[in-house]
């Protein structure tokens, strides 16, 4: 039994008793962690009786991290281009015998879709977790190494077994004390680390700032034209390399939210990037250059500006320009991880450039694990929006799909709670990212169906009632949330609840323009901000024209009067009215609905989702009625039916 | 030279050289106060050559704090009824040579108006001051005491310069870790502020937590009707008392901000303090009980309750219960330090019961010591304010002087600086406060007249430039911030800079009630929440009546259209507008006339000042363009003059 909850997978071995059989040709780091999962989810053993046995041999002829599986009456073989593929092929097994029971027959090939299916980790030294929801760090705490390696070894099989194959261990946002990281002590620390990580087949990153050269190594400048700076990086990558066997590479956030950057010195982010690749190249090290850039600062007064634009401005004209082993990361919107956000143009504006699209698995906007968001939903929209940035079909999936250097990354919602993810439901986002990263045509119910069965043992009845709550519960958050894609309206610096002019005459370019007479967002290029002229055609037409725009999205197009129809029939104002309290009724269903589930789970995650529900309940009720009065006390309209509208 | 700006107090001993002959039946504390003060502003020696000779004779017909002064050719001598009267005689003749240059000649005689003049500090033991803007905290650091003796002396002059009496030495959020204070090691550690406070006849107070009987004593309970409680206090207050010579008493927030109380036990606020001031009677000491109490969460969709009603509903009908050495402190006005409230109907109700009247020092809501705002007018405008609580003359100065136990509170604005208050225009609020407590019959430009004079050496037509600034700074600070009394609008947590709709939606009774039609707060009798009724006539009706309400008050108390014409002749909305465009225009005086002053005065109170102007100027211009802004957007009137409106 482990000290911790087992989320998906097995917390006993399966029932049976397996022979294996390891082809000897195997040897690195990873048998280890196959080793370890033999034993833990299968009772496996190496001679004996045996109600099954299992065969594992490497095959070279499929890619590193493919495998196929070969079922067979009392047996089961699995081949694997690599120690890695033979690791994902276990994983699989123990998914089909959790979910079917008895075991199948018949054959599987599968590979990872995407060559990078990353989690990036905001852990900072001091334990705390920015955005984080889930209780203080596993990696550290008071300014130093937690070493709680037990832990460590137990959250990578659970990447594993979802097929992560790349962390980064401290947050982007990189305080001078992570410096610290870099340096003899701190590798030394984190070696620890990155070698239980390689075990599971997952290389590790450090996240490191632009100015580290300044901060460390004492120059004057972190011009990334500069020799002297550059040879501080070589040199850096060198001494880092050499620590971190397996090391992945450099994870960096630069030009944003007053931290320095290429821009500082008058240089573009493809030159501050090509610097740190160049360090990397020797040692086969990636850097992921993060395209959040917004030393962008706006004034609400000047409608000219508009942050959305940003991202594409600053990298669109660079394409091209990154060196091969440079990564560009970006988010999956315009803006932050926002509940509903039209996909980031400049996704389909990198064609000549590696890609790893950014996804939100804590829930910094969607809830913060107090809430039920279940968000494959969200992020199926994005991988199969379609950039059209080639003649034939170019959904998002399909950039980053089947690519080296490609691939998906997510901000981590795990941390010290007892069931990782402090929200026993979130579990599945985890669950739901690393599935999508692997096969990215798996559709949100299928993933959910399988994580619902491997998680619980719920009688059928249950079982389809949390399936109907989770899957919609990404339409539920933004019912009673932010309406018709107009963005944030969320409390400043803690994002959690209403306000609805929490950000309007703030700097960061989050505004909603709300009048007496009409709300949104006016971004078209005829009388906007221009930003829909980032997309490629037809995509562009359907943004700018307000007959086309699609409902979801029209605030964050368009400015439009409270009377506007929308393509539903109804006015902008009765949606706000009627999707406000249609989503506190489908929270009310929700702790109704749970009281049935006590009995079927472990207690402590019956209570854990009950006492959560309290706090939705509560605040979507104030999101409600705070939204609802705002726009009663600016419109003048009242709700057709009737309802209460506090004045 | 001190290490510190001596504020108003000479840097170095006034021009002459002065023989002292001081009573030789003066004794105790105070005689090293007037000892040290004798020489460091008089360069006053016992014997030899002299330009003239200063008396200081034990008079004990005039009251402990009074003098008398008697100005003679090349003699002056001072008469006072105790030694704390001779200091005080001391710094008036101070202030004589300072504002004169040369002795003047002729007789006076003062004592205070106010029995208690008292600074609350809201300084924790981490270092940290709760609403400080100057600062650390020159007591505590870093979870101890500071213990830099020189410091609280230089301090402790200041202080007795301007006649305060008491001085409470920790923030009256009391957190569980400064129960500290009251154990033997902390009592040890305060002694030795309290001495120094002791020889400039200031006593000290401590802040306890009602809870002090769970936390430090392992009580079940804190209810101030069980034995064991009292029991727990009386110790307490003996243990504390004996450990601290001269001390003040205890001064108590209670029920209050999520802190327990009498209510926590369903006991009164009478019974509360009367426990704690059983406890301290055998020692002399005083129970300081303050009247915020608003465990009275309110909830904005509940049109019915009201905070502003809060203290008066919970003491008001208590007056009469408490003990003699029982003081209860009241906030001026009836919601929380605002640049513009009505006086609290508190203060007339209590007509039996021991007043003391808070202010604030420290700038909270009115610029945060970045914005000059001199606070005399304001005190004043308190100060004179007619209760009606009596048949005859009630105004709130009366209530208060020339009775034992009453007098006048603020907290302080204090800290680490150079120039203690931050702003070295700041200074004048604490000069302010200690003037009016002695005498409240002194005019705002008295006060700042003398601040001036004996803080600068200004040419002529500068004096009178900064008198014209200071003077009307209150009004400047009100026109670019909150109009018409409505409160609040300020940004939550930090209340510094403008959110308008930033408490709308919040629990702490702090509402607008902005919509498309208008704007403003309903607490009549007639409509509203019924808080007029707390006044004694006339006030009341004048407050209940919108024809005869002040315009400064109009939306403290009404709710009325944007359309609605103030006595000013004005509409409501153009008021805003026209006093948003006036207040930063005078700001923007303030920082051109400012230039003026370089190389009047040292160059670190010029640049000091000239800094904060443009913090200022920044601000107020964000004050201006959200308060505008917000208002055209929910009324859709234009500016009659045209000036930018941004939409």
């Amino acid at each position: 039994m482990s000290r911790y909850d087992t989320c998906w997978l097995p917390s006993e071995p399966l029932p049976g008793r397996h022979t294996f059989f390891l082809d000897p040709a195997a040897t690195g780091p990873v048998v280890e962690g196959i080793r370890r999962e033999l034993k833990t989810s299968l009772a496996a053993v190496e001679a004996g009786e045996a109600n099954a046995s299992l065969i594992l041999r490497l095959a070279r002829n499929l890619s590193p991290e493919g495998f196929a599986i070969h079922w067979e009456s009392k047996a089961c073989i699995i081949d694997a281009g690599g120690e890695t593929g033979l690791l994902y092929g276990l994983y699989a097994v123990i998914r089909r015998l959790s979910l079917d029971g008895a075991p199948p027959s018949g054959s599987c090939y599968e590979a990872p879709a995407c060559d990078i299916r990353m989690l990036d980790h905001w852990d900072m030294l001091s334990g705390e977790i920015e955005r984080g929801y889930a209780g203080k760090s596993i990696f550290y705490d008071q300014g130093t190494f937690l070493n709680d390696f037990r832990r460590i070894e137990d959250y990578a099989r659970i990447l594993a077994s979802i097929g992560i194959n790349a962390v980064s261990l401290n947050n982007v946002n990189v305080k001078p004390e992570h410096i610290s990281l870099m340096l003899p002590d701190g590798l030394r620390a984190a070696r620890a680390y990155c070698d239980i990580f390689r075990r599971y087949g997952i290389r590790s990153f450090l996240s490191v700032n632009f100015a580290s050269p300044m901060i460390a190594g004492g120059l004057a400048s972190a011009d990334p034209l500069r020799e002297d700076v550059r040879a501080w990086w070589r040199e850096a990558a060198a001494r880092v390399c050499d620590a971190l066997p397996g090391f992945g590479g450099f994870l960096i956030k630069a030009d944003s939210e007053g931290e320095p950057g290429p821009h500082t010195y008058g240089r573009t982010h493809a030159e501050g990037a090509n610097m740190l690749a160049d360090a990397l190249a020797p040692h086969g090290g990636l850097v992921i250059w993060r395209c959040f850039v917004y030393n962008y600062m706006q004034d609400w007064r000047d409608r000219t500006t508009d942050r959305a634009k940003a991202a594409w401005e600053t990298f669109a004209p660079l394409d091209g320009q990154f060196r091969n082993n440079a990564v560009l990361q970006v988010k999956f919107g315009p803006l932050d991880f926002q509940i509903r956000e039209p996909v980031s143009p400049l996704i389909g504006a990198l064609r000549r450039t590696n890609l790893v699209v950014e996804l939100q698995i804590t829930q910094e906007y969607t809830g913060q694990q107090r809430h039920i968001c279940y968000l494959a939903p969200q992020w199926k929209e994005v991988l199969n929006f379609d950039t059209y940035a080639q003649d034939r079909e170019s959904t998002v999936a399909r950039l980053i799909a089947g690519k080296q250097r490609h691939g998906l990354a997510a901000v981590a919602s795990t941390g010290r709670d007892y069931n990782w993810t402090g929200h026993k439901l979130a579990q599945a986002n985890l669950y739901a990212f690393g599935r999508l990263a692997w096969n990215p045509s798996l559709t949100a119910a299928d993933i959910l169906t399988e994580w619902i069965a491997q998680t619980f043992a719920l009688p059928p009845a249950l079982d389809a009632r949390l399936f109907d709550m989770m899957l919609h519960s990404r339409d539920v958050y933004e019912a009673y949330t932010v309406p018709l894609g107009v963005c944030f309206m969320c409390r400043p610096e803690s994002h959690y609840g209403p306000s609805v002019d929490g950000y309007e005459y703030d700097r960061w370019g989050t505004y909603h323009f709300a009048d007496r007479d009409g709300v949104g967002n006016d971004r078209t290029a005829l009388t906007g901000t221009g930003f829909t002229a980032q997309y490629h055609e037809p995509n562009r037409s359907a943004y700018e024209n307000i007959g086309t725009c699609p409902d979801a999205l029209l605030l964050f197009f368009h400015h439009v009067p409270y009377t506007h129809r929308l393509h539903s029939g109804k006015t902008v104002i009765q949606h706000i009215y009627d999707s406000h309290f249609d989503g506190v009724e489908s929270v009310e269903r929700y702790v109704r609905h749970w009281e049935a589930f006590s009995g079927s789970m472990p207690d402590a995650d019956f209570e854990n989702v009950r006492a959560r529900l309290q706090e939705q309940l509560r605040c979507a009720k104030e999101w409600r009625d705070q939204i609802n009065t705002y726009f009663y006390r600016k419109s003048g309209i009242g709700d057709e039916r009737g309802r209460t509208i506090y004045p």
